[in-house]
C-alpha cells in the first residue's frame, strides 16, 4: 500500500481551496489539512462590495465551500480559526495557533502550501483607527460596513482609492443613495489602465454625479463635532463623511515565509518557480501572496487575482502529486464595472511596457459600436491596442464602455496566451448577427488598424506629440460635427472633398489627419500618401483627443489658440 | 505614371462592396466599377428579419454605403440595376445590361471580381408561387414581407425550414404577434448544430408557443377559401397559413462563372485559391458563391457569412494589387438569436467530424452559469466541446444559453484559429468579475473537463450508448434532485455518502456515472477509479441527459422499465 501523503495547507480561500480539492481528485488517501485564521473557506471575496451594496442579499450565498462540504465531499480536514505562527523546516512541521481556545500545537507535513493571501493597505495615518473607517477583505468585514451603514444614517462617504475595489464600493455605496468622494493619488482612477482610457472611466462616475479628486491622497481623519467624520487631503481639502472605505490596495501575506526564510521577491511577494514551489522542496505557495511572471512583460509582478490563484492552486497540487504542470504566468485580464460602465484590460498596457523598458510597440484607439450600427442600441466600445511595431505581436488591450467590452477582451487574452498577432485579429472569425456584432468586429477593426501600421501602410502620429509639434493638423471630419467639438488649431477639410483640395494642403510638413474615430482619417491618410504627401493618422480620432485632453490640448500646452 | 488598372466588380454587397473600397485604398489610380443587379449595395442582409419585425424601423438604415457614398468617397463607379450576363474571357469583357433601359454593352477589364452571392432556395412545390409566400434575401423582399403583414391582417405564419434565418422570421413574426409554426425536414432545428444542442433550441422555441414539426418538410401550397393559404406537408398534415416564409437554405449564384467555364467544386460554389483567384487569373471570386476549405476539417464547405465575405472581399483586393494575402479558410463560427436565447457555434459539429471520416475526437458537455452562482441572476451555457483525443487539439464548440454564450465561443474561435488546445482553455486567463464570469469561466471549465479525459484521467461513457449498455449507471446527485428528474434505470448514491457505500457497487462491470451537469460525477468517478472500480463519466449529467433523451432512453429504446 502507498504512503498515506501528510499535507498542511495554510488558508482556505481561492487558491488554498482549489489545492485542497484538486489534491484529492489527484489521490484519494492523502491526508489534508487546511488551517484558516478566518471563521470561514473558501468564501466569494470578489463578491464582497455587492454584498455590501445588498445585491447579493444573503451572507450564505458567499460561502461557495463550506467546512463540512470539504470534510463530507473530499475528506478534507478544515480548521478554520487556526492560525499558522510558525514553519519549522529542519523538523518538516508548523507550528499552530487555535484563535478560540488560545492552545497551540504542532503539526507535521510531507508538503506544505502557502497560501495567505493579501490584506488591505492601512496606511499608518492620524486618525485611521476612527470607527467609520473600513477595509475590505473579509465576510466579517463587509458584515460591518453593512452594519454601519445600517445604523448610522450616512449620507457622504469618501473612498479612499480609484482602484478596482474603490470603484465597486463607490457603486455599491450609491446603491444606499450615499453621496460618494473618490479620492486618488494618482493623476488617474483604475490605475492598471493607461490614463486616457481611465478618462473614460472618470467620465462616467462624474456623470454619475460621484466626486473625484485625482492627484490628491488622504492625509488623515478627524471626529467631526456631529459624529461624522472629516477626512484631510494632501492637497489639503476637508471633506466629511459619514464612512470612510479605504481601497489603497493589497499587500501579500508574506511574514510566514519570511520567519521560515523562504525567498521574498523584488516586488515583496513569496518567490515560487513555475510548479509554485518555494526554494524548500516540501513548501509550495500559492495566490495573492506569491510573485508571478507577467506573461507579456516578463517583469516579476504581484497580480491579486482569484482566477490566477485558483490555477495556481491546482498546478501546486499537480506538482504535490508528481506531475508535470507548469503555471504560465499571468496576463492580468480584469474587468471591472460600475454605472453601468465596463472597464477590462488584458496583457501589458503603455505604462507597463515604457516601465520594462520596452520601445518596439505602438497603439492604436477605436470607438466601434458593440453590434452593427443598423440595429438599434449599439453603444461604443472604447479601444486600445498595443502591439510590437516590428512583427505585429499583441502586447495587450484595454476597453471601456457599456456592453460587450468583456467578451472583446476575453478574445484578445486568447490571442496573447497564443503568442498571436494582429494579423491573426484582422482574420479572426467571431460571432456576428446584428445584435450581436458586426460583420467586422470590434476585434476585427483592432487588427487591421494595427496591421495598417505594422505593413507600414499607415503611420501614426502620437496623441502625446500634439502639444508640440510643427505637423498640419488636418481633421476630415464634416463641417457640422467639428462645429463645437474641434481639435485645437487643426485645418477642416472633409474626406469627401479631400481629392478636390489637395492643393490647400502642405508638401514641406508632414500631415497628422483625424476624424472623429480613425476610420475616415486612415482613409484620407491612404489617399493622401499616394498623392505623395506625408501623412500620419490620429489614432481613434476626436474620441480619443477628448480622452487625451479633455480640456484640448492648447490649453494644457499652454498654447494660445 | 503607372498604368491605370481597370477593376470591375460583379456584385456590391458584402465581399464586392469590401474588395472595392479597400482596392481604393491600395490603389488611387485604378479605375473601378461596381455592377450589381438590385437597387442598392452594401447593403445589411443580415439585418432583413429585424426590418420586418420593426425592429429596425427604417429602410435606410439597412444601407450601410450608398453609390453616392461610393462614388463621392471612394471615386468607385457603382451600376445598379445593371446585371453582367456573359464574362468574355478571351476579351477580359464582360457584357452588361441595364435592366432600366435594357440596352446591353460591353466593358473591358484587367481584373474582374465576381460577387454574385447566393439564392434562397425555392422548391419546385405545386402552389410555390401562390402571394403570401415568401423568400427573403433583399430590401424589395422584406418590404414585400412587411407590406404583406400590414395590409393583409395576416395571424398565423408557416416558416419552412428551421435554420437560422427560419429562427429569426419565427421571432420576427411573433412581434407581429402571428402564431409561427416552424416545419423542419430534418430531426432537429438549426442543422448546423448538432442535434442534442438543437434540443435546447427547440424547448425555447415552444416554450413561447411556436408550433415546431421536425422531421417533416412541406410538400405543397394551396390556396384556401377565406383567402388565406394551406401548407401541406410531407407526412400529410395541412396547416392553414396567411403568410408563408420559405426558408430553406441558399444555392451559390454560379451561372455567370459556369457560362464563362470556371471551375465549379463539387458542394456547387466557384472553385478558387487561396487568393480568392479562380483558374483565370484575371478573374476573382468572393463571398456566398464560392466554396470555401474549413479549416478544422479540411473539407470544402459553402458558408454564406457575411464576415467571411468581407475577409475575402479584401484579400481578393490584395491579390489584385499584387499583394500576398491568404485566405486561411473558414472556422464557420455562426451565431444567432430569438426569443431571448442564442445559439452559437465555431469549428467543427461532431455531425461534421463524422461526415469528415474522422474518429480521433471526444465530446464533453457542460452547462455553467453565464457568470458566478454568488451573484444575482446567472443563467446557465448549454456548452459542447469537441477536441482530439489523441493530443487535446480543439476541434469546434456549440453553446446555446440566455446570456454570455457568443462571448465563450468567441475565445474558444480564437483558440481554434491558432491551433490551441483543451489545455490552452483550462490555463485561459479571462475577465472574472462576479456580474461578469466565474474565476473558473466556462471556457476554462470546458477545458478542464476536456484535458482531464485527454490526460486519462477520467473516461466519458457515450450518451448514445446508453440505450444499448450492460453497464452500472450510477447517479450521484441527491435523493431529492433525483425525484421526477431520473435517469431511466439509474442507481441513486449521493456523491457525500461514496466512501462509505462502496461495497454496494460492482467490480464486474463499467460503471457509468452522472449527476446533474457532469462536475459531481467526474468528482465520484476520481474517487471510484482510485478505489479500483472501472468507470466513466456521462459528460454533462441530467442536463445532457434531458438533452439526448427528452423523454427518457429507455422509451425511446423501446425498453421497459
Amino acid at each position: 500500500m502507498k504512503k498515506q501523503k501528510r499535507i498542511l495547507i495554510v488558508g482556505g480561500v481561492a487558491g488554498g481551496a482549489s489545492c485542497a480539492a484538486r489534491l484529492r481528485r489527484l489521490d484519494e488517501q492523502a491526508e489534508i489539512v487546511i488551517f484558516e485564521r478566518g471563521p470561514y473557506v473558501s468564501f466569494a471575496n470578489c463578491g464582497l462590495p455587492y454584498y455590501i451594496g445588498e445585491i447579493i442579499q444573503h451572507e450564505d450565498k458567499l460561502l461557495v465551500a463550506t467546512p463540512e462540504l470539504f470534510r463530507e465531499r473530499f475528506h478534507i480536514e478544515v480548521r478554520t480559526r487556526n492560525e499558522v505562527t510558525l514553519i519549522d523546516r529542519a523538523a518538516s512541521e508548523v507550528e499552530d495557533r487555535n484563535l478560540e481556545t488560545g492552545s497551540v500545537y504542532r503539526e507535521r507535513y510531507d508538503a506544505l502550501v502557502l497560501s495567505p493571501g493579501a490584506s488591505p493597505i492601512r496606511p499608518d495615518l492620524p486618525g485611521v483607527d476612527l470607527p467609520g473607517i473600513f477595509t475590505l477583505r473579509t465576510i466579517p468585514d463587509s458584515r460591518e460596513i453593512r452594519d454601519w451603514l445600517k445604523t448610522h444614517n450616512a449620507q457622504r462617504a469618501v473612498v479612499a482609492g480609484g482602484g478596482f475595489i474603490g470603484l465597486e464600493m463607490a457603486e455599491n455605496l450609491d446603491v444606499w443613495g450615499l453621496e460618494v468622494t473618490i479620492v486618488e493619488m494618482a493623476d488617474q482612477l483604475m490605475p492598471p489602465l493607461d490614463p486616457e482610457m481611465a478618462e473614460f472611466v472618470r467620465r462616467r462616475l462624474v456623470a454619475h454625479t460621484a466626486q473625484v479628486r485625482l492627484g490628491d491622497g488622504v492625509a488623515g481623519f478627524e471626529q467631526a463635532g456631529n459624529g461624522g467624520l472629516v477626512v484631510r487631503t494632501q492637497a489639503g481639502a476637508r471633506i466629511p463623511a459619514d464612512i470612510v472605505i479605504l481601497s489603497l490596495g493589497v499587500r501579500p501575506e508574506v511574514g510566514l515565509a519570511r520567519q521560515a526564510g523562504l525567498e521574498i521577491g523584488s516586488r515583496g511577494g513569496i518567490r515560487v518557480d513555475d510548479s509554485m514551489r518555494t526554494g524548500d522542496p516540501r513548501i509550495w505557495a500559492v495566490g495573492d501572496a506569491v510573485e508571478v511572471r507577467n506573461s507579456v512583460t516578463g517583469a516579476w509582478d504581484l497580480v491579486p487575482l482569484a482566477g490566477p490563484a485558483n490555477r495556481q492552486g491546482r498546478i501546486a497540487a499537480d506538482a504535490i502529486c508528481g506531475r508535470a504542470s507548469r503555471f504560465r504566468g499571468v496576463q492580468a485580464t480584469a474587468v471591472c464595472g460600475f454605472f453601468g460602465l465596463t472597464a477590462a484590460l488584458t496583457g501589458a498596457t503603455e505604462k507597463s511596457l515604457r516601465r520594462a523598458g520596452a520601445s518596439d510597440y505602438e497603439a492604436v484607439y477605436l470607438h466601434p459600436g458593440h453590434h452593427a450600427g443598423y440595429y438599434p442600441g449599439a453603444s461604443p466600445i472604447h479601444l486600445k491596442l498595443l502591439f510590437r511595431k516590428s512583427d505585429g505581436r499583441i502586447l495587450g488591450a484595454q476597453a471601456v464602455g457599456e456592453e460587450g467590452v468583456e467578451r472583446r477582451i476575453d478574445v484578445i487574452a486568447m490571442a496573447i496566451q497564443k503568442g498571436g498577432t494582429v494579423f491573426d485579429l484582422e482574420e479572426a472569425e467571431l460571432c456576428y448577427a446584428p445584435q450581436y456584432g458586426s460583420a467586422k468586429d470590434a476585434v476585427n477593426l483592432a487588427g487591421m488598424l494595427a496591421a495598417n501600421v505594422v505593413r507600414g501602410d499607415v503611420a501614426l502620429a502620437p496623441w502625446s506629440g500634439l502639444t508640440d509639434t510643427s505637423a498640419f493638423v488636418l481633421d476630415v471630419r464634416d463641417a457640422s460635427e467639428v462645429a463645437g467639438h474641434g481639435i485645437d488649431g487643426a485645418v477642416n477639410i472633409p474626406l469627401d472633398q479631400l481629392r478636390d483640395r489637395l492643393a490647400e494642403l502642405p508638401r514641406d510638413r508632414e500631415i497628422w489627419v483625424a476624424c472623429r474615430t480613425g476610420h475616415r482619417s486612415y482613409y484620407a491618410c491612404r489617399l493622401l500618401s499616394q498623392n505623395g504627401f506625408r501623412v500620419r493618422n490620429l489614432a481613434g480620432g476626436h474620441e480619443s483627443y477628448k480622452a487625451w485632453f479633455p480640456e484640448g490640448h492648447r490649453q494644457l500646452a499652454g498654447i494660445k489658440t
